[in-house]
């Protein structure tokens, strides 16, 4: 198996093809490497240039003065074999290759593209692509990709104050998909490892880089965009793998519909499959599907505020200081099978203290502005929490002023610290961002979309009670024989 | 009939119960009114004050120097019937009640409520509330609401450069989402006209607002709130007149779960009703049911940005420049019920000449980074809008970088201006704010999300065609038979 850390991890990197014409996608990636602090050494290649943006620039890999251990290659398709072979001699372990032009046009195209899996496996090298957006490793700081989204423009590539204190991988076939969960997830505070996109698979897969992520154990959430399984053997190990470690799998299947996976085999040459098939799988090894790209940041957000404080069941205590808000959070919580029971006497009884009573406190609580204003949202979560009755709580909140929540800060962080039962916060206002910033800070997941929210609580209750049976059940090599049989039938 | 234009255009107004204290909800709206450059004359009305922040202040409505066109009244529940008893006597034509504390809590408040409904129309005075959260009317520059998205800080109140010509009206029972929904929309860049909140709907209802905007002729799409319908034949009227108008009525619909309605009654002490009446009655109208808040934006920037080009159809032409975006657009068409049917041969062959090998004109159209850096989203989208077989084109862009797109701009205005077929355009990067005025200054609706940009699609096409067959049937004055008894039976 080759080394996947030489090519996330390198401390030498060529750029083949790089150029000083930052208007192309050749520059573009060398420029955009070399605007983040990356601390290993950047040889461009570059057959007419002695001088590339500033660096010394070598006219093939043969004359590096060391062997890099990544080479990023970016120069027309068919002279990938070549270069790559080239590479191999040149005892460089790892590559990606960004450029396009492989299976996904035609048959010509997909004899290139086998060329590559046998250099890859001939020299034993870790090679990704082809047709691939190159990759961002954050706590590197090395962004060896085009994508607008690693620019220095588009804004820090960690966030101030984090939430929580795990951390979120991409794995995406797609690159602009790929690099969009993450730009798309900057206002919510995750903090990034890894954003992997790896077109056309011609060596590695998604699943190898999951499994490897795995192994060096500092992720926590998987966001994965697929549109195929190359391997579904190894797709089911790495999934059991990670199901096990308590590593939730967040993927966004594309190419469901006709039109979708039609244009799925002329994007990677993927085929995209059964949609029955696939979801098989997924329930099988409790890998949640998301439907668009903010879900997946949205239970990205969920799973990593929460850890393993999950919801333990299905029945929602809601706090809210809007009525008609308090309404739509409990639509939304029916929406997604969750429950929203009336709250027992005893704990009515301690809200009833504190609300008017034009409030109620039946569930959803309505604390009423004016209660809110008095108490705080964090009295009311925590009285609700108390309840036999209710395994999470969702707090509506109106996140627009900072002050009001600045106020509530200490009682916040107290409940966080307190209660063992997960709280989530949706805000029916948008959210200034220092408010995203403090309750972030404090742990709080927070949602802008109600139905986001409950979609959230949902999936976390399903994936929780998933993973105790399976870790109550003795480890299975591969899936039971009548998905199986499905399974290969469909695929 | 009272007559709203008093309430929603007044030339003077009495704060009653106004405060110099800012922290509370007396004090704030007071603060609110004065932060914006509403032309009026203002009148805190404070028994025991002279002075109200910097304003001079009067004992009672009676001693006004002239009866005020509207009363804002947030004084204790209990005072409220003698209050507008006075205003009525004083000939003040128009009221808003804030104050909180009747039917939702119980009979007492009930009564206090019906007592309300009887002043009013003993004076024939236009009144709204109470439980209400006050209203704001754009043009005038009037906000006598003590909600937060209408503070000074919360962002100027009409967009720099506002989408299309159209306006946007709100009208919502609950006082928290009726201006969240505006707050919301403020990176949309809508053109709202009014936002009004209704609470317990004493008197005045939402649909007597909806008819007074509508015979004043400058809404063009109507953001409806609605726990309940008061009056079902009244509301019946009003959404055949906006169908007849062409002014679509987008309605969220809360309370539509047993915890969502048991939540209704303490919220507005509205009876929320059964789904399938509510239902049967917006289809029958063309009134378009939206899922939540940011579904009520989607569906308004679609059809302030098309106007009068709806699709004429279900087939969409998709122009993308990342391969994975295109294919989950064409899922999200599909989830919407819409077609993504293979462009014709000659369209295919005209697309052929501007892209790579790598992409592909089958539809999705990957037109490719290569291909659109080259000759930008336009051209393409151009050359789709001439297929007979396509009724709408959905491009899928990266708005996070604004040089692009600037540099497209020509283009994209010839087209917007020549095409007769709509155009729609999905980021899935986060756009840069530059890209989103440049859009939709240009006329151009911009959506952030996929599936809601589907949607929105869909909702325009069902209109178009409904509102078509509407027209060409003989006007009727109620809903036909086996519906109208189906809805008496549940409502």
């Amino acid at each position: 198996m080759p080394d996947i850390g030489k090519l996330l991890w390198p401390k030498s990197i060529a750029v083949v093809g790089a150029s000083s014409d930052v208007q192309g996608l050749r520059g573009r990636i060398l420029e955009t490497i070399l605007s983040h602090p990356f601390a290993g050494k950047i040889y461009p290649v570059n057959r007419g240039a002695n001088e590339v943006q500033g660096l010394k620039a070598y006219s093939s890999v043969d004359v590096l003065p060391e062997p890099a251990d990544l080479a990023i290659l970016i120069i027309p398709a068919q002279y990938i074999a070549s270069e790559l072979e080239r590479c191999g001699r040149r005892r460089i372990k790892a590559a990606v290759i960004l450029s396009s032009g492989f299976a996904e046009e035609g048959e010509a195209g997909a004899r290139m593209q086998n060329d590559i899996a046998v250099i890859a496996r001939r020299y034993d090298m870790a090679v990704s692509g082809p047709n691939s957006e190159g990759f961002a490793n954050i706590a590197a700081a090395l962004c060896p990709t085009f994508s607008p989204a690693m620019d220095k423009n588009a804004g820090p590539i960690e966030p101030a104050r984090a939430l929580g204190t795990g951390q979120v991988s991409v794995i995406s076939q797609s690159g602009g998909l790929g690099f969009a969960v993450f730009d798309r997830a900057r206002p919510r505070n995750l903090k990034f490892r890894h954003i992997v996109t790896t077109g056309n698979e011609a060596a590695l897969q998604a699943s190898d880089f999951i499994d490897y992520m795995l192994d060096e154990g500092m992720t926590d959430i998987f966001l994965l965009l697929l549109e195929d399984v190359k391997s579904p053997e190894t797709f089911k190990c790495v999934a059991e793998k990670a199901l096990r470690a308590g590593k939730p799998i967040i993927v966004g299947k594309i190419g469901r519909s006709e039109a979708g996976s039609r244009a799925v085999a002329s994007h990677t040459a993927a085929l995209a499959g059964s949609n029955a098939a696939y979801r098989a799988i997924f329930d099988h090894y409790g890998v949640i599907e998301a439907q668009e790209l903010d879900d997946m940041i949205d239970l990205a957000v969920g799973f990593l505020a929460c850890g393993d404080s999950m919801p333990a069941g299905k029945r929602i205590g809601i706090c809210t200081a809007s009525g008609g808000a308090g309404v739509w959070m409990a639509d939304a919580c029916a929406a997604a099978g969750l429950e929203v029971p009336v709250l027992d006497d005893a704990t009515r009884k301690s809200i009833d203290e504190y609300i008017p009573s034009y409030g109620t406190s039946q569930n959803p609580v309505d604390c009423t502005a004016q209660g809110v204003h008095k108490m705080g949202y964090a009295t009311f979560a925590h009285i609700v929490a108390q309840s036999p009755l209710i395994d999470a709580i969702a707090v509506v909140v109106t996140a627009r002023r900072s002050a009001f929540l600045e106020h509530d800060l200490p009682k916040l962080k107290s409940l966080k610290k307190d209660s063992r039962k997960p709280i989530f916060m949706w805000t029916y206002t948008l959210p200034a961002e220092r408010n995203v910033e403090i309750l972030n800070e404090v742990g709080y997941p927070l949602f802008t979309g109600s139905f986001g929210c409950a979609r959230t609580m949902r999936a976390m209750v399903d994936y929780r009670a998933f993973r105790e049976r399976t870790l109550n059940k003795p480890r299975a090599r591969s899936i039971p024989h009548p998905a199986r049989a499905k399974v290969h039938a469909l695929l």
